[in-house]
């Protein structure tokens, strides 16, 4: 856990350098905006520890790993989010001497990250060997308000010395990966031109062929003055660059504004890439850096209107929600029905692919609750859209008939993850899936959705679980052999409580929701029926004697459900057992140990319990949070927000906030020592939930919206917003009351502690704080 | 399963070319000579499906494969065999048109593997595409009488047509392997020569840094007369050539005369390798091929006349068994004590690294019955000097205080192996190398193994068996979990039934090995004790605990060893119930379902019941030998021979019979459609067992030999050859009689059938069949 970031309500910052840190810091400090984003790498470079990272979304790399071992069933390659085309980059050069920190002596390093406003900022003072002082500030932002334009605005002051400044702008498509085998190159250049102060290449990836075409142009001021100049131009393989040295007067500020674009084939044909790269940094430049940031400025004011959630009291806590807020809009802001949520956003290229289980389980609550309706419909057409290669995928693993078992990661559908233990077997990925369909539906009311695009998803998901279930003569039940739960520290286990439970589920809703369309509509009941070739009479009556006698591993005097079979025969420590060098068990222990040992890795048996809540009665809930919880080691970002979750409803309010704060500040605090990869993106979502669903007991029963708000001891009050069915409510808390204000123009009829009000447009609701 | 190889009692014999065989066919006539070898690809290059493969004995690569889910615990790199300079190159083209069977019309092929004399011969015709005819006649062998020399004797007659004939004679170390990721080259030139009719390439592999020169002369006759030339020389890097153009007259039999040389530098000093080279080049070219031939053929006498094992009246099963001998000679001699016996020997560049467990449980009885007892001794001295990496390989995953895990994989005594499954699980290895230690003291009566190199493996060994366990309070035993067991389908279990028992026997054997020593020489087990830290109270005491404690999992209905926790909840279907289709598993089926399976890949349960069958009674063999056999695909090598074994002394002669064709024409037959990357070494050692344990009923109990042998019905008789403490003994039956006679100048006491004989020297002992 690292703790040199300054607690603050809007910004992050960090004051004086932490090279130490950097990564870290380039991670956190990084921005973004749904189509492109960036690393917080410094503009003039960087000798010292850095991870250069640019990344655009939906570019991917099919990387093939031979390895010696290949299992069958593998997939071909590996996806890799790509290192993209750097357009961040100036050469900074003071009489021939290259200003890098990693040279210099630094004072006044302060960096920080606007949230409010969508930019980051760093300005340092730095004394080269040579002796000569310089002064900087840069300013640098991806705009939302026109997503294939950045913009930065760089100043440089010779403090104690007048020279030649010499300024090179460039950009760079000769990128790497880190995790790149022998340092191979993803990209090749196709065209390249530089201009007097313009400079594009257009590099296309191989094997996927995505063409990206990256450009900028750049303007000086001296004393407030543009200056007129012709730079020197240079042209590598897949860079250009564009030079020009300055005569400058100590104590003048030189100010470059460089303009940028990335535009890619996603988005407009190949033949007019550049072109339309040109149009963007032409359409910027005139525009001018501080209209832009303007409108950066208004563009996320609109977005914070929707989402922002106060916290009164706790700097600590309302930078850590803020925070998780603001990485989430970088990341996907819902315009492109193409793209998802990577796992490290724009912030790192860990975790290869853009899609896990992590976008149903976590992201998809949020964008229901935050963003307009649409959004988180388009997460779930994506995956539909994506059927037919989930039932390709589970052909490759011998299913038959039109079973479905959705990738673990994925760019395009295709699975692209090779561990076989997760690939072949984290196979509760499925029942999110299904899951987050259901979770929509009670959300919104669409309940046409299923008609119209659930349910074939939901008969091939249920369709896979038929066939990976096996009857035992021993046990006289259906078990499920060979998983790997959401609690990735146990591999190939049999009957895994949560997953044989989702399976279950999915049966059930499957069914339920054959009946449910049939009654709507028998013609399209007929239509799914004859294109999904359901056998009504086999799979039903099959899939009902599974749900009846299916095994839910459970120890009667515990009364718990037991993780997976086997469980309970281990060495039943706790955390509280373990010595502090031991943590994280990840990347101190190895493998082995940690598959045997007791220690959860993330919330699985009571990932179940919290999917399903309704079903299970508060006692049994807290006899099984009571066992996992000490066991638990939150290696996994998704792991606290459930616990937080779960704490709050069983009214265990220092856990529940502890886990709050885990969550919340994971990335900030580097709780889990590897914030230096990439932020936790997805768990980000799973903050959000703790905060609504944990303190704000926000939830959806019978139609109906709940609240049943608690406020933690050390804040003075709170505050969040939510969208539902077109109402758009605010809750207010305070020590003393809690106010639910209807700012939507049509009245909203809605549940506070389990008791029903109507509200009428703009009305605020006062009720006292009660128990749950 | 192929059967395209002619059968035959001396010879592999290949009639007709069968392109589609090809990789097949190099490696199944693959030659060696304990330092190095090579597949059976043609001197004049191939076209087709080929894998070039020569290798050096001890000369690996440490492949550091970087994929993106590196486990904590994995060893740094993965050992390469690598594919070492190839010397057998020879270009031939007529009137400038290449010679390549890859695009002739060929005829009167023929290629013969001649076992009795280790060469290997190729004769063919072939109609170029401009019509040409060429007849050739290829020898080659690499020397067992001179192990650093090998030879070429290749015969080329121009048949409907005179013309220049261009002959060319290479070195070439710009080598690949199959399985390097992007084509990487793992060696360097380090000085390359040529001169006259020589050539010679010193390279040195990356990172190990070791050097291995290479070197060639040539000598070409015609018409029976040695021709005079002054060849064209070539160099590239790592390439050496030697050119030249022979107007050939129509009829007229060219024959090319190449000696070659490979020397390394795990034999001499670098400054040296090149003369040493040329020396070696030099003599043979001096003594000529057909000294080198009969010097061969000698050598190999001497071995047949030690090590023949005789099959009449069934020639199938007497290839087989001599091939599996011829293969094993050719792979490992005993002559170097650096050296092991890798999985594919000098025929594939599969399974890196060179020492398994195969060794111990496969290769030690063989080499004891058949070669000097300094042998056998050589390969436990072998893992005794890499004690000390055993370790330190326990230390990175979390043991202390001197366990040692020795790893699954090694060149040099580190793990390079890196699926976790395996690397951290399949640690049942542990036991076969305290096995091998027992197995040689029992056999060889040589009990001061244990007081100078054994005991201090057996304590770290059962150090490690020690904290891999743990007490269970649930069931109040000790427990083992998360390890994988010789049948490799199943990963990650608890409480594997055969590493459980082994564990157990060694804690047991390691206490007895302690008072034996102890009572033997007080004073040594003192030093032992000092150095090994043994602290007698408490680690005896634990270990006694768990010797008592021990979980050993039973079904007491079926009256079986469970193979481990949960197995019998599986759907018990049999092999019989697989679709010929299905099969080979491993190639046809997903990882995920081959896990789920029942079906085993190897001798598991049957594997302990073989090792330790004197602890067992009959009913109990043959209760699990009848459960798990029909539950056994044996697509590891080596299983079928432990199943030979034991339906042998189960009385199952037909089972014995179909088990010992398997094993023995495993890859004549090419049975799991792997042959083409290499012959399966090691389990032929199997094979020699499943013969002379299996139909021999050989077993050393008490200090005394003990054979109890049958015939198979279709056999006419069958003999077969060991030695034991001093004593060389042959054992000849036939449906008559069995006769053992002492081949030795000494007494020989021995059992027959449970009855004690002593024969004189040079005695013969006639006894008629009888049941065991």
């Amino acid at each position: 856990m690292k703790n040199y970031l300054r607690h603050d309500e809007w910004s992050i910052i960090e004051e004086g350098f932490h090279p130490e840190h950097n990564r870290i810091s380039e991670s956190v400090f990084s921005i973004g905006n749904g189509r492109m984003g960036q690393r917080a790498n410094f503009e003039e470079g960087y000798g010292g520890e850095t991870l250069q990272g640019s990344y655009v979304a939906g570019i991917y790399y099919p990387d093939k790993t031979r390895v010696g071992w290949w299992k069958n069933g593998y997939p071909e390659y590996f996806a890799k989010v790509l290192n993209a085309p750097n357009w961040i980059g100036l050469k900074i050069d003071i009489d021939g001497e290259r200003l890098d920190l990693a040279t210099c002596e630094v004072s006044h390093f302060r960096r920080v990250l606007n949230m409010k406003e969508g930019i980051l900022e760093r300005s340092f003072q730095a004394r080269l060997k040579s002796g000569k002082e310089v002064k900087v500030h840069a300013t640098r932002f991806c705009s939302i308000a026109d997503d294939e334009a950045g913009a930065i605005r760089y100043s440089i002051t010779l403090l104690n010395t007048s020279g030649v400044l010499s300024i090179t702008s460039f950009i760079d498509a000769d990128v790497v990966n880190q995790d790149s085998n022998w340092e191979e190159r993803f990209w090749r250049e196709v065209e390249a031109k530089t201009k007097k102060n313009q400079g594009y290449v257009t590099a296309e990836t191989k094997k996927t062929a995505f063409q990206v075409c990256t450009g900028m142009k750049f303007t000086i001021f001296q004393n407030g003055a543009e200056t007129d100049f012709t730079p020197f131009h240079t042209h590598r393989d897949k860079y250009v660059e564009c030079s020009i040295d300055l005569p400058t007067k100590k104590g003048v500020e030189t100010v470059v504004y460089k303009y940028a674009a990335v535009v890619s084939s996603l988005n407009h044909p190949v033949d007019q890439l550049m072109d339309h790269c040109k149009e963007v940094v032409k359409n910027s430049a005139k525009k001018g850096f501080e209209q832009m940031r303007l409108e950066q400025a208004a563009a996320w004011a609109r977005k914070w209107e929707e989402a922002d959630i106060r916290v009164d009291g706790d700097v600590a806590a309302q930078q850590g929600i803020r925070f998780n807020i603001f990485q989430l809009y970088q990341t996907y802001t819902g315009e492109d029905e193409r793209l998802n949520i990577g796992p490290k956003g724009f912030t790192g290229e860990k975790y290869g692919g853009s899609t896990y289980w992590d976008t149903e389980a976590y992201c998809i609550p949020f964008y229901m609750a935050t963003a307009d309706q649409h959004v988180a419909r388009q997460l779930l057409v994506y995956r539909h859209k994506q059927l037919q290669k989930a039932i390709e995928n589970a052909e490759k693993l011998g299913f038959t008939g039109g079973a479905a078992l959705y990738p673990m990661v994925t760019m395009n559908g295709e699975e692209c993850h090779n561990e076989w233990e997760i690939t072949f077997e984290e196979i509760h990925r499925n029942g999110a899936i299904a899951y987050a369909i259901y979770d929509y539906v009670r959300y919104t009311g669409d309940h046409g959705y299923l008609a119209e695009y659930g349910l074939d998803v939901l008969i091939a998901i249920s369709r896979f679980w038929a066939q990976r279930v096996h009857f035992s003569e021993r046990k006289q039940q259906y078990v499920m052999h060979g998983v790997t739960g959401p609690n990735e520290y146990e591999n190939n286990v049999n009957n895994n409580w949560y997953t044989n439970y989702i399976a279950v589920w999915c049966l059930k809703y499957t069914l339920e929701s054959i009946d449910f369309v049939q009654q709507q509509s028998a013609k399209r009941w007929k239509e799914i029926k004859a294109a999904t070739r359901f056998d009504e009479k086999t799979e039903s009556t099959k899939w009902q004697d599974i749900i009846k006698k299916m095994h839910l591993p459970q120890d009667k005097a515990l009364g718990i459900y037991v993780q997976h079979e086997g469980f309970l025969d281990k060495d039943l420590l706790t955390v509280a057992d373990l010595r502090p060098e031991d943590r994280p068990l990840n990347q101190k222990w190895s493998w082995d140990r940690i598959l045997r040992s007791v220690f959860i890795k993330q919330a699985d048996v009571l990932q179940g319990l919290y999917l399903f809540e309704d079903q299970f009665n508060e006692a049994t809930l807290r006899r099984n949070f009571d066992f996992y919880e000490p066991r638990t080691v939150h290696e996994s970002s998704l792991s606290p927000c459930v616990h937080a979750i779960l704490a709050a409803k069983l009214g265990k309010k220092e856990k529940a906030y502890e886990m709050y704060l885990r969550t919340a500040r994971l990335d900030l605090d580097d709780y889990n020592n590897d914030t230096e990869d990439g932020c936790h993106i997805t768990s980000m979502a799973g903050t959000w939930m703790a905060f609504v669903k944990g303190f704000g007991g926000q939830r959806v029963y019978n139609d109906m919206l709940h609240f049943s708000p608690y406020i933690p001891e050390n804040w003075k009050g709170y505050s969040f917003k939510i969208r539902f069915r077109g109402m758009f409510i605010e809750v207010v808390v305070s020590q003393d009351v809690v106010q639910i204000i209807n700012r939507s123009k049509q009245s909203a009829a809605l549940k506070v502690y389990g008791k029903k009000y109507t509200l009428k447009a703009e009305a605020t609701l006062k009720v006292a704080h009660a128990t749950r």
